[in-house]
């Protein structure tokens, strides 16, 4: 029940939600695992993930899209989510460093499974990149094309291109808006970076983008910008087959966000593949699991400081850092309620000893919340444990994959 | 040399300058060792943390103020920093978690050389401190006295205190201001938080405040004024034999920033703590090691993108995130200059395929600038490697203590 009424909350869906009082995930009962899970603990769904990339999947299938889908690691790399995505077979991976190179690999993905987009690549990234030739780079800058060309001639590669437009969650996470970024080949050094690859006896294969974040309800009309900007690209290189669109598709993330329409962005996509023959290449990372983890934290304090009731946990920034970075808000909610549960407006803090540590201001938890009780941070399977710091020797989490 | 003019650069001090062109740190030839240290590398200069130290030491003692210094761990626990700090025998640490507790320990640290100042503490976290009856515990919630009384009644405690009153280089690193924070206890719950230490048996041997971050110039009315707001307290407390002020201290980070008047504020300091016969305690941690690290990195790239000249390095924010959390500027400073050296503005981003990773937006560095050229990134010894993540399997770096 949500706090402001007896219906569902906002968030719930069929495998997350209160049944008879108690949060369960995935099937399972959360109050029931947390003395095996321990605190902090990120608790992710398998199945969750996997819904995920499917309904992409299934949205450009539907539409008889060629694609192919990699899921980007840096967003959460825990070795047994790693594993199960391998064991659905039809999904690739997309990496940014040699080191995630590395773990794709021994996770079992073949390199054609394997898509690069980094960025201020050293020589030394270069050198082990050119030891995988069926690893597609998605080469970032002229520098990268120039360098690659030296090292292996012959080698197919795609071109990440800056179409200037970009969209996000926040102003931090535009990827390719009016700012100038450090990210792909701008519109005015094109033709350059296509002369520059012909030379250096290099084929560009496919054009990648990657702009933003956050793409959500029916916003079709910057998927259609994007694609426009990208199709004077496009027309100025017609031996690229396919298109990469990066990630950056959204989440719900506060009541009232509305998801993506998948059927309106999978319309889109192909009204602008079909007549070019594209295939569609995908990198989603977020949106494969952020949904898909979870966060119990255990109540170390909660006491009335300076007016505000503080609810301490104890977890803090340092393991899940979306809030400190980009301002995103967590959804924090009890394991357990009940129809006469009360609530009451607190800030929830992190155990680290720095001002801005606070996982949430003003939300509503139930009045009798103490300590030892358990809290579930939803929507935290991206970009946590996969960018933790150890910051005052409290980077100590478990991780579970359901 | 500056970019602006022949005048040393206003970061040069004696440690560290360029000599025939050539900067060095710690009267080492930076150029000549980054074949050994290799990139991306912190380097430590020992003799500069000793000497921040001192400074504050000696202008404490020259007021005659019985004090005691505790570096604040969490700032930076390289091993062989802390051995040297340890070696010099004057100095205690400050600790925030029980990780820290047991490296101090582990370190050489006695347990009465050692202050504990933490947040949302768990009660395993105060089991640990329990079996460590020496280390003042500087409790910041009544939660924490509560606790504390039953695991180890007749223990001394320390009490932090919330004055209300703040500072930071910018709003996120005000400790205590007028928003209200998890840190410490308000005044208006002072009171009960005697009463529930006398109940408890706890024996309240001082105070503590820490209020925020980059105390700078002549600041001396801050300080007073957090002196004043810590009289209240300390006259409903004469039990109080000690007043921690924490550490918050600053150093300049900008051409034009004036460095703390050290003398100014060691009077402030001794006119109050004479009359009251209050030994003070000191938690500097930024303050000991920031200007005490450079960061040396790799140009990755040097490329004119969408009008800006980016200059890519092989590393990024996720060893040293001051920048993206604080907006705190960095300085980036080639390792050789030379009278006809000319100059061009640029921007340095790091290796992290996020669009927030930039080292520095347009600063001037060598026109000649080109790959594999390395860059001296100026006061990051503090909060880098201590706070640094594996975000996209980027964490790898050195770390050298000259």
């Amino acid at each position: 029940m949500s706090p402001e009424s007896n219906l569902p909350p906002w968030w719930a869906r069929p495998d997350l939600d209160y049944r008879r009082g108690r949060l369960h995930f995935q099937n399972t009962d959360l109050p029931a695992t947390v003395s095996e899970s321990g605190t902090p603990a990120f608790l992710y769904s398998a199945d969750r993930m996997s819904a995920n990339l499917q309904r992409l999947d299934q949205a450009l299938s539907g539409r008889s899209v060629p694609h192919r889908i990699y899921y980007a690691m840096k967003a959460n790399r825990f070795p047994p989510l790693l594993a199960h995505l391998r064991s659905l077979g039809s999904f690739g991976v997309d990496v940014c460093s040699p080191g995630e190179l590395r773990l794709a690999l021994q996770t079992g993905f073949e390199p054609s499974e394997i898509v690069f987009t980094g960025t201020c690549l050293s020589d030394r990234d270069l050198e082990i990149l050119a030891a995988h030739p069926e690893v597609l780079i998605n080469c970032d800058s002229l520098s990268v094309i120039r360098r690659l060309g030296k090292l292996c001639p012959g080698r197919s590669i795609g071109l990440r291109i800056n179409p200037q437009l970009g969209f996000g969650y926040t102003h931090a996470l535009v990827y390719s808006g009016e700012t100038p970024t450090k990210f792909g080949i701008y519109a005015g050094r094109f033709e350059e970076a296509l002369e520059l690859a012909a030379g250096s006896d290099l084929h560009v294969a496919g054009l990648h983008f990657h702009c933003g974040s956050g793409l959500l309800g029916s916003q079709q009309d910057i998927m259609q910008g994007l694609l426009d900007k990208a199709a004077w690209f496009l027309d100025r290189c017609p031996q690229a087959r396919s298109l990469d669109i990066g990630g950056g598709l959204g989440i719900p993330m506060a009541s009232g966000d509305q998801p993506l329409d998948l059927q309106a962005w999978s319309r889109t996509i192909a009204d602008f593949a079909a007549p070019r023959r594209l295939t569609i290449l995908l990198e989603p990372g977020d949106y494969a699991v952020k949904d898909a983890g979870i966060l119990l934290v255990k109540v170390t304090m909660v006491e009335e400081k300076g007016g505000v009731t503080f609810v301490g946990v104890d977890a803090g920034y340092n393991i899940q850092n979306l809030r400190v970075f980009y301002d995103l808000p967590f959804v924090i909610v009890p394991l357990e309620i009940s129809p006469e549960t009360q609530w009451r407006t607190v800030t929830v803090a992190g155990n680290i000893n720095e001002a801005l540590d606070l996982w949430a201001e003003n939300i509503p938890l139930p009045a009798s919340l103490g300590e030892g009780d358990v809290l579930a941070i939803l929507n935290v399977g991206g970009y946590g444990s996969a960018s933790a710091s150890n910051h005052c020797l409290r980077g100590e989490f478990g991780e579970v994959l359901l």
